[in-house]
């Protein structure tokens, strides 16, 4: 099976990493070499998302290629990374798709702030013949009695000694030092020199699949200091958690090399973080991270194979207190990472912050909150009761398994409207369009729906089969091999390069992912016995939930057919519920009350899911309004 | 100051290490190369201990080594390591002084076994569709609601998943497999698969200035299995806890080193403990240390330099509960770590375990303990008060600054009785006199007191000065330049390679060691309130305090004069209550209340020390029968 010469050196550009070539494709030595390409099958050749600009020789284009690239671009360059092997000296880089757009905002809610991490400015006594008490016990003591006197680091403990008689006199009173202790809780965490009270900050990351986002928090303020985001690095291996957990299975140094690249990024996100705000890396006490459970897993390096198999086990689901240093995050020495309580292997600590901000035990009424992410999970709950289940819904959302899908960044159709008898297209930064978002797929597919050439079993109709179709409309409707395809954009319209269209296929793989959503919601309505028309309000959370047009998104039948007014996006509210944990211990405790309270509604075991999934494939019958 | 060539290679033999020298000495060569050397003035030349045999080219003797060593010494190769520079290749090796006698018995005290590491054989649900809960939550839940849900680490997290998996099923459920829990108080520590409850074993370390020993013991019946004792690796750098803190005084990377050399050595002990008693290392799941306050310190890491620098601070004297892992100590992976508290810098965890063992805050009257290691502690006590004191008895007791004084091991006189108008020695293990350990020093020196060739005020009489005296006796007596010294064997008697005697300055030394404690006594009963004759017993810790003849300790006054039945021994008190904190709860929370309530004197700053130290110095008028 050595498709190629052996001992040829390939360079990643612009990095300029260097590999052997030694019969590994180009995706493998990326993935070996860290270096991030984006690929939805990890290798298997039917995603067609591995693109990657090759020079030099190497092994001819195989079916795959050629099925999802065309001629001129295979001369150009392009390849398939899975599929090409070098044949000599290569110089490989990935084309640049620019920045994600990530919603980095949240809804604004209301909750009592009082971090885990606190600081108190403490006079500490100077030790004499006639006070010989220990360093330790100068300090505790000066703290008072609700601290805790036995849980000590031995971290502090190697540093307390010298931290303390370096400390300043102290203005007040000449016997005693000025010093600072930090306290995580109850516990002391670390004790500093002269008063620092003022210098105490936390981040908070919300791990997805695709992209993670980090928030720098001045835990005294609760303000909002500064934010990055930026693509999952794990992404090189894998588009969805199966894809992860499945190069966890085949290598048995996967894990830790998923564990090693997100919890780099982590790293450089915290350094941009306190770069951006001017502070420095010390400051940062605190870290609580969220992401779905196997994200969550990966972090702290748990076998996550169990989440992927049947019955579906992820190792833990309780909250987790940990020093930042023992999962190698780099902050203040001291600092803390809590993780946000899961509750089960498909519905993750990200969701359990979610409803820090949904808030749906307190609200009257039944709540519908919808996470449209990589994955999609779905809560119905109430004052009394809360069910969760979680579909497989996902990668179409973010342009998954379509096309033309792309993810939601420069030149990603991200709206689609009727004007003057036409389609009339939004692009992402007004760029020249080169694919299209998940918001802008199900805006079109709600255009094909209201203008009646798509049937609700999903198939695209001849236009001679609409009556009163415009023109411009029905030149749209092309016929292929396998069925009609809709173009939203010829090439060269509005600067495109390449025609973009909506094949039969991808229909069918919006009809899947909605399905699966909507069969979802009703078996969490049949549970709670009641009927998807009978729902209250619905809240529409992460990206695609945040720039979903509601009305489409009510076409489509992704949710259920409701007054308008009821449904509401609360934005990237995972990112936010972190933040309600960084700064409130209130607030991680209700998570971990919430968590628990939380009924994980299997759905691959339940009896009438593939019945309400097949009939939730179907569009409604008439799309509103 | 360049004392030698470059460039030449100095081989230490029997280990064959070997070591390019470039300006160091070979005491120097040593330590830097991990090579114990004892010696007690770390290189200052005043000691004489740091003998070595050096084959090869070196510098000519020192003035220093000309003062310790004869002629014939120096031209048999014998030289002090602190004083010898290569000049050549050179081969050195540190003469055999054979295994210390050590104690590692010690008295038997009644007390509730419960250990802190407890195992109990669990039965947990197989997972299923119907029945999702995370592997932590199933091991939890199995336990019931006694054990914490929320402290959970994340080696613990990291292997669950595979060991529940691995795990048998279980006799009398097949829909359930058989584990064992491993809890450290309420937390889960480890699971392991199967019924493992049998096997549960515990380390207790004894960490002395110069010895260390240490137990294993089997957790589920308290039967103590295996004992090794060696010297603490740490003498190489100093002969007590002044010289070592020096050395991390003097070298920064001094603290770690000698951390690492006794964490190699407990390791090597552990592994020695398992194999004796046929245990996998696996199956220590804790681990007890004591051990006086700069021991403690330095197994931790922590900074030692304030216990040395007035006002003489230790870092911390609370309890210390760590996962062994963290201080690097080899045993099961989740194996924990004990430290019992201190009281002050100079009385430590080893004085605490005395304390669990002489359990004098529950006897009827006010009992004195003296614990006599390198350095002497001195507790008083009594049911409703403790108070403690240290004192810089030290090295004498162990033949540390005595000319002749060895360690107690093989063919050193350990004790001196007077038989047919002369002495009669006796000798570890019966060899030729090599030298004289700490209670052939008291014992002679109590003969010398009943002989009247001893002052009350210390000289040694001419012997025609003293009517009456034995021929035998009265040839023993010798006129030196110094004074008279006193020949306890001649060179050749017993086989003897060279003379050994007691001179004017060692009995000054005596002196001063036991005018120390005796001052340490006096100041504690005045803070008590009572006269030294009011005590109600004497219990002598440590291995002197078990070896010495009551009636010795007496006749010199090194305890005060009280009949000789209020006076008992209670063997390495330290060891035993070590071995008690680890097969007991009761007894560590007990140890953390006795540390809370001694009341450390410190004796440097008492208005009464230097006067009762001058007085103390004298030895009783009349010696005791």
């Amino acid at each position: 099976m050595l498709r190629t010469e052996k001992g040829k050196i390939v360079t990643f550009l612009p990095s300029g990493r260097v590999v052997a070539a030694d019969g590994r494709n180009i995706l493998q030595l990326a993935q070996d070499t860290n270096v991030p390409i984006p690929n939805a099958c990890n290798g298997a050749g039917t995603c067609g998302k591995c693109l990657v600009v090759l020079k030099g020789p190497a092994t001819p284009p195989t079916d795959a290629e050629l099925r999802f690239l065309t001629r001129e671009q295979i001369d150009a360059g392009l390849r398939l990374a899975c599929q090409v092997w070098p044949a000599g000296d290569v110089a490989v880089s990935v084309p640049e798709s620019g920045p994600a757009r990530i919603l980095a905002e949240g809804a604004q809610v209301r909750f009592r702030r009082n971090p885990h991490i606190r600081k108190v400015h403490i006079s500490i006594p100077k030790p004499s013949l006639d006070d010989q008490a220990s360093d330790v016990a100068r300090v505790l003591d000066a703290l008072g009695p609700r601290v805790d006197r036995t849980a000590l680091e031995p971290k502090l403990l190697r540093t307390i000694s010298e931290v303390i008689r370096s400390a300043p006199q102290s203005a007040s009173d000449p016997s005693k030092s000025s010093a600072t202790a930090v306290l995580a809780g109850n516990r002391l965490a670390a004790v500093e020199p002269g008063d620092t009270t003022d210098s105490l900050y936390g981040i908070a990351f919300d791990v997805g699949t695709t992209t993670v986002v980090g928030y720098l928090v001045n835990l005294n303020t609760g303000e909002r200091l500064s934010v990055v985001s930026d693509l999952n690095p794990q992404v090189a291996y894998g588009a969805d958690v199966i894809a992860r957990i499945t190069h966890t299975m085949e290598d048995p140094r996967g894990l830790r090399r998923l564990q090693g690249v997100i919890i780099a990024k982590l790293n450089a996100f915290i350094g941009m973080l306190c770069e951006q705000a001017g502070i420095s890396r010390s400051a940062v006490y605190d870290v609580v991270i969220v992401g779905n459970t196997t994200m969550h897993h990966i972090v702290l390096g748990l076998e996550v194979r169990n989440i992927a198999l049947a019955p579906y086990i992820p190792v833990v689901t309780q909250p987790l207190s940990l020093r930042a240093a023992e999962i190698g995050l780099r902050a203040n020495p001291q600092a803390r990472v809590h993780l946000l309580p899961n509750v089960a292997g498909y519905v993750g600590a990200d969701i359990v912050a979610d409803l820090l901000v949904g808030r749906i035990d307190r609200r009257s009424g039944t709540t519908l909150m919808i996470d449209f992410g990589t994955n999609g999970e779905i809560v119905l709950g109430n004052r009394d009761r809360i069910l969760a289940c979680a579909t497989a819904a996902g990668p179409c959302f973010e342009g998954g398994n379509i096309s033309c899908g792309m993810r939601a960044t420069s030149g990603a159709i991200s709206s689609v409207s009727l004007r003057d008898g036409d389609l009339a297209l939004e692009t992402i930064d007004g760029a020249p369009p080169v694919g299209v978002c998940g918001t802008g797929l199900i805006d079109a597919v709600a255009q094909m729906l209201r203008l009646g050439i798509l049937e609700e079993t999903g198939r695209i109709l001849d236009p001679e089969d609409v009556p009163g179709l415009p023109p411009a409309i029905r030149r749209r409707v092309r016929s292929t091999e396998r069925g009609n395809k809709f173009v939203l954009c010829e090439a060269g319209q509005m600067g495109a390069e390449c025609e973009i269209a909506l094949t039969q296929r991808d229909i069918r793989e919006l009809q899947k992912a909605k399905g699966a959503v909507y069969a979802g919601i009703k078996i969490l309505c049949s549970h709670m016995g009641i009927a998807p028309e009978e729902i209250d309000r619905v809240l529409l959370a992460g990206a695609f939930g945040n720039y979903i047009r509601r009305e489409s998104a009510l076409a489509v039948g992704l949710i259920p057919q409701l007054p308008l007014e009821r449904i509401r996006s609360i934005g990237n509210a995972a990112g936010v519920g972190a933040q309600m944990a960084l700064l409130s211990t209130f607030e991680r405790q209700r998570a971990e009350r919430l968590a628990r309270k939380v009924e994980y509604i299997e759905l691959s075991s339940s009896k009438e899911f593939p019945t309400e999934y097949a009939e939730a494939m179907f569009f409604p019958t008439k799309a509103y309004a």
